[in-house]
């Protein structure tokens, strides 16, 4: 498949990018600055411009699928969450329905269900990211939303705990990596379209995590 | 009919109690704070506390309908956007599906039909309320957006112009009481039902300019 991965730049982003190409598939690296494009390259990635406040739509052009993994990111403003994180996802979901792209796999995050019960600090970020969710859902795409606990850089594991619905509890926290290898296996599972998915650390192989009926 | 106006305190949502009351509804002024009961009061509402980064559906209880008029307003951050315009607002429209208040008006804001076609500096607000729009859109209440252009603090003129539709130029300036006139309006007008509105200053009485068929 060849899969848009837009924020290829970011944390997770470049993990997916790796991960795509070992995977066999056709990693697009959709980045903001062409300084970032050897970058993407050297992972297995054909990189595209696209701006998520710009011109954006036709860094997808061509997908099958497409990875949402782009945040403004802590160092910016509340202003930068609102524009990318909610709006860019908007602007994501709506290109591929625009194109045709079916399929569409967003990195959300851990209480982006219910954002009041979160710590103070977290809760403008989590509304951002339950309001992208929900225009997902509420798409025709056919979507898998993944929700990571706290993130960390530590090596992949291969296994993950999950969580489908909508208890509270944090767990324990994943690498990126590993979240980056349960994208990869989303897209190849039917099962996950239409779900939504807590992602923690844990012991069971992803494979299996993601695909409990198997 | 019992209408519960979400912001009660601000520019427009005094103006909406105030006639209201003229028109013989019973408004319920909902606000943050218990020092503007008295406020509240002297424009013949009744006030109840609602806090919409906390305790709130209470308030809506009893209502027939629900005015959404809360804002953060510009001296706050953009959290607060999200936390208010946004969150509270899909707070508000979720307490009235579940209590059954199938009459929702939003004051949402022009050029929120294309927020990255406004200037820099209002774009995250316009997707603040852009969202919230959409939330309402696609739920089952009895729904008007009204998207006025720029307010003044100007007397009422009782005329007004509208444009259905994603047009984008801003028109003349309104006055808050036109606006508010016009939520009165659009509570007596089953033909403003599922539509969104924007508002410019103008010269068609309202009646009449809300409801161009009749």
């Amino acid at each position: 498949m060849d899969v848009a991965v837009i924020g290829a730049n970011g944390g997770i982003g470049r993990e997916v990018v790796r991960r795509l190409a070992d995977a066999g598939h056709d990693p697009i690296g959709v980045v903001r600055d062409d300084t970032q494009f050897e970058a993407v390259r050297e992972r297995g990635g054909e990189p595209r411009l696209g701006d998520l406040e710009g011109e954006f739509a036709r860094a997808l052009e061509g997908a099958d699928a497409v990875v949402f993994t782009a945040g403004a990111g802590g160092d910016t403003g509340w202003d930068k969450t609102l524009l990318v994180d909610l709006w860019g996802a908007r602007r994501s979901i709506e290109a591929c329905v625009e194109q045709g792209i079916d399929r569409f796999v967003m990195i959300s995050s851990y209480r982006a269900g219910e954002p009041l019960a979160a710590p103070d600090a977290i809760r403008p970020y989590l509304v951002a990211k339950r309001c992208a969710d929900d225009a997902l859902r509420s798409s025709p795409l056919d979507a898998t939303i993944l929700r990571p606990t706290a993130l960390t850089d530590d090596a992949e594991t291969g296994q993950i705990s999950t969580a489908f619905g909508p208890e509270d509890e944090d767990g324990d926290e994943i690498p990126r990596a590993d979240v980056a290898q349960t994208v990869v296996a989303c897209l190849d599972t039917e099962a996950t379209i239409g779900e939504t998915i807590r992602l923690f650390g844990g012991d069971t192989p992803i494979e299996q995590a993601i695909n409990p009926d198997e």
